[in-house]
């Protein structure tokens, strides 16, 4: 069986062709515009489609789509996704289906990344996991017992905006002190930026002193393992901030196998053993039992995968 | 159809006959007398489910039974329970059966509250609804389509040991800055004696002087509402810290109602207010809708109502 999997972002609308069996089959990516508005998103979505059909000879049963935003319980319709300015509420399923002749399925991107990691990814081998996608922000799904938990409004899992300080950072939503005010790639950038000016003899100063927006989570790994202690330090108080949060997540969901992907997770154990470390700190004793977290070697071909499950699932 | 309901506490063990369309038909409760030993205490048990039981020509279908701490998925063990020293894992079905008769299910004691709501009480108007007992420490239970929601090892729901600021202060477990460590009743009580203590002239400083152990959330709520700004103030501090954990709660499991009983509870709208208020503030705009803090009006017998209703289900 083959379904067609999408990932509308913000900039990039990337496609793939993926068979049950045998994965992803080809892929695409084309600029979402999203500026240029609603009706030139969905023909951009159709450009891509047609570039992934040509030639092909696959039968697809429809596409899964995997969306910014909140999504219906009945995944047909998004709700005032963040990067696709002016949309409102739209019934993506539909505008998609005429566009394309395909049926559509939607959900948020971060429940299709889980979804993804449990059908192809290093979730296969747990009935339950969280994943967390660490990125511009931190996005959350939950796969319990093999499904996706959805909540009463197909809303759970905005893991990014737990709190762990209640006098903490004000994150992009209304939230302070949500996990994604010290984790969201931004706010990690600039934690570090200040770090870093207080140090002006670190070479990192050096090299970003004009530009520290450019300035990255794998940049700061390298310099970790290249034995900048202050690289170091920085995401250890940062995956140390990702510990608590976790505990959060356990201590409620009792959901103990934890995976991460996106961006900042490429600071890599740099980040993640003080997140273990003070995961096991925190947690209750009995939830520390089989508690882990990994990484997502799909990355965010995670999300294609997940999308394409949701169609050849559902539809 | 009637089953026995059980509470076994680390005070007193309540117990009751309960009739799924009636309710309640009689009640007793024994001391436990938890220092004396674990057979002690199911020698106990059996005298209340006898005493229950006299001159009655009621025919449970068996005991349903709330227990403190951990229970495993098969409901029929329970893992080290607080307040029952030197229990460790013990197969509490089987030791009730063997001095009752009656077969035996059970589950932890916030987890029944939560169905004891759903099927009896304020709950009953919800698929969906997440229960919080506020006393001595704080416990929850999750229902979600009518069902508790018990994670991978049946330990979900502690809510209590959520947190709210990892650089808070430590509770009785070794989770730093949880929400039990600010509303349990000797931590909320502790907190309202050092205010009270900073304030000589506050009319609750001569009150509770020499006792200060004494200070229950009722005498709080007593005093706010007789006009005192202080007791106000304090329960407005706690309450908005409960705030933060409900946004925690709702975040992760998008549900809404959020039902309180519990000791801690009696303090009121002084409390549940500003933890409404301050829940609304830092939810995600999408979350605010139909969500709502309810009392539930079964008090402690929630937890008896629960574990008949799991017999009644179960059994």
């Amino acid at each position: 069986m083959i379904a067609i999997g999408i990932d509308l972002g913000g900039t990039n609308i990337k496609a793939a062709l993926v068979d049950k069996s045998k994965g992803i089959l080809r892929k695409t990516s084309v600029p979402t515009e999203a500026d240029k508005g609603k009706d030139h998103v969905f023909d951009k979505i159709k450009i891509a489609v047609d570039s992934l059909m040509e030639g092909s000879d696959a039968n697809p049963i429809g596409i899964g789509m995997g969306s910014p935003g909140m999504v219906t319980l009945d995944r047909t319709t998004v709700k005032n996704p963040p990067n696709l300015a002016g949309w409102g509420v739209v019934n993506v399923s539909n505008e998609v289906k005429k566009r394309t002749g395909f049926n559509c399925i939607i959900d948020n991107d971060a429940n299709l990344a889980a979804l993804g990691s449990s059908r192809f990814g290093v979730g296969k081998d747990f009935d339950s996991m969280i994943m967390l996608t660490l990125g511009t922000g931190v996005g959350g799904g939950i796969i319990f017992k093999r499904n996706l938990l959805r909540g009463t409004t197909g809303s759970a899992a905005e893991l990014g905006h737990v709190i762990i300080n209640y006098k903490g950072p004000l994150s992009n939503s209304n939230t302070r002190g949500g996990i994604e005010a010290y984790l969201g790639q931004r706010f990690l950038s600039r934690f570090a930026a200040k770090s870093i000016r207080e140090h002006p003899d670190n070479p990192l100063y050096k090299e970003f002193l004009n530009n520290f927006d450019q300035l990255e989570p794998v940049d700061l790994f390298k310099a970790a393992e290249n034995g900048n202690q202050l690289a170091a330090t920085i995401l250890q108080k940062t995956g140390e901030k990702l510990g608590y949060a976790i505990v959060n997540y356990i201590h409620i969901l009792d959901i103990r196998k934890i995976v991460v992907s996106g961006g900042v997770a490429k600071a890599g154990r740099w980040l993640i053993e003080p997140a273990k470390s003070k995961a096991l700190e925190y947690l209750m004793p009995p939830f520390r039992e089989g508690f882990e977290i990994l990484y997502e070697p799909l990355g965010n071909d995670a999300a294609l995968y997940g999308a394409s499950s949701l169609a050849l699932e559902h539809l």
